[in-house]
């Protein structure tokens, strides 16, 4: 097993169409998971929800977050993020945002579509602050 | 999108290397995510984890997870599992379990290397039992 550098583990959470898998806390203390289609600002992760989808509600009431992307072949890897979320509800910059998250996960020509439709009204726009990261690769070298 | 019937979704989650997405809580109330090695049996999803890991830790004190498995590539699809689990510590059960997710994961040459190494004392072996399967296909289909 060996770590990855900060700058390694961008580039692994950019790479292809990988998704984040994001967990959340609910309102009775259970935990919740999942697959986000999501793209890199900077440091910071971006992804769009819809308000009453079950993370949306839960980073409504808890902004705390974990977060994971990993690779499921050996060697095997992943890098694990811990943060909290801002969010917003502005039209304009969820459609910029949702409109790049479109580009990378159904290519270029779809991303206006669907640009357009994760910016509607009662879609939010989700932004991770990162805290911490773990990442690691190799894992199956042993 | 297309809903998947329970037969789908175990036979999505037993295919190839995909690796689970475990969601658990931390003893502060935030949320932690892992990807793990497992197996089926029956409809017991089973893995293994070091007693002191952040997920063990996290287990024997809330056994309440979700875990996901997700396709990255269009039309993209995922599995998402929610229950509870009951942990033992059982050497022989232990080195049963940990050598099937071996062979699952890293071949059969290597399964009885890895089934040693992940039943020794302070290896958990971890059974979530389903309460709930929420599967969906064809996401991108629109």
């Amino acid at each position: 097993m060996k770590k990855m550098s900060k700058a390694e583990a961008y580039e692994f959470l950019a790479t292809g169409t990988r998704t984040g898998k994001l967990a959340t806390v609910r309102a009775d203390g259970r935990p919740h998971v999942a697959p986000i289609w999501f793209v890199l600002d900077g440091e910071d992760l971006i992804f769009n929800t819809w308000h009453e989808s079950v993370k949306g509600k839960n980073l409504v009431r808890d902004g705390r977050i974990a977060l994971t992307v990993d690779e499921e072949i050996a060697p095997y890897a992943f890098v694990l993020v811990e943060g909290t979320v801002e969010i917003t509800d502005d039209p304009a910059e969820s459609r910029k945002w949702a409109t790049r998250i479109g580009a990378r996960y159904m290519g270029a020509d779809q991303a206006e579509a669907f640009g357009q439709r994760n910016s509607v009204p009662g879609e939010l726009l989700v932004r991770i602050k990162v805290d911490k990261i773990i990442a690691q690769k190799e894992l199956a070298a042993w």
